[in-house]
């Protein structure tokens, strides 16, 4: 795996990422239309409130996800490839918060937290990456 | 235009949606104060909450629309200059989606479905050009 | 400081934007739970409320700080850390903001204006870059 560039491994879960994020924002489109909420509401059913925060949701952690994982690709530490499977978590995460979410809010905890840790754990490296590269400057 | 470097397509692109996006938040800022929505509310008043749901909206698609114009640009198939004229479109796409939205949100559709397309037609160039950058590595 | 390459300085203001936007988005989901607030609601009381907004309002803006901070960094005028100097100004700003808005949302606008004043500046930064750009390519 290490004879795979980084940015490769970064873009290949980016796409994943997003894809998960496009199909969270078409079904809130979907479910608009289905249950009639009119724009600009984005209240009035629950399932539609469950799938809007389900994606909106996603937005404020691509937010961190993103620039974070990037970060981390250019400025890596020795273990190149743990950035993307970290990342590869953090989409796997995504997918039980969206299953659990929309069955029940309540249980929307543990995949919540996988991806909040994945953003945790991708802030260390980016730390790590970055102070590397000052010193590396003669800081 | 063959000549003309992708990075440097993608940014003129880039820079042009995201004056779209400045406008768009900056008139929710002006209606806010205009319309008496007191912070935090964000709804209130029809005009501010269609020009609030134009804002977030589009920051909704630029989470997937900025790094798939990335992700072509850095992960090109043969035609280069695709991806960012797709993007001109995105732009265009999000005029008329403002536009129509402020005079009623029902016919926001046509604006919504081209911005749509776009990202849905970057998705296809990311993943074929991150798929013959995987077959260039021995995949 | 002009020795330090403009990436690196770029990444580490990314990494401080960052930080502050998970502290910011953090604290909604604890102010969730200590409040009682059921997903998928995001209103309810005025605490939570205020920040929920502090955290969607800085998504928002990181929405153009980000893109802009780096074409700024890879399309530089002259002044190369001028760019990383005004992140540093839009982070400050965000903390006045956050504080301010908190305490009393009318208080906001000095934090507000600060770091959309940053944005403005790292607008015009990124369209002289991305004009020298052009050209240098014949235009």
């Amino acid at each position: 795996m290490t004879t795979i560039p980084g940015p490769l491994l970064s873009a290949t879960v980016t796409i994943l990422a997003l894809l998960f994020y496009f199909f969270s924002a078409m079904r809130v489109g979907n479910l608009r239309g289905r249950l009639g909420i009119k724009a600009p509401a984005t209240v009035g059913h629950e399932t539609f409130e469950r799938a809007y925060r389900v994606q909106l949701n996603t937005l404020e952690q691509l937010g961190l996800f993103l620039p974070l994982l990037w970060i981390d690709t250019f400025f890596p530490i020795r273990l190149g490839w743990l950035a993307p499977l970290l990342g590869l978590i953090w989409v796997a995460g995504r997918v039980v918060y969206s299953r659990a979410y929309m069955n029940d809010p309540e249980k929307r905890l543990i995949g919540a937290a996988s991806s909040g840790l994945v953003n945790a754990a991708l802030f260390v490296l980016a730390i790590l990456g970055v102070a590397r590269a000052w010193m590396q400057v003669g800081f």
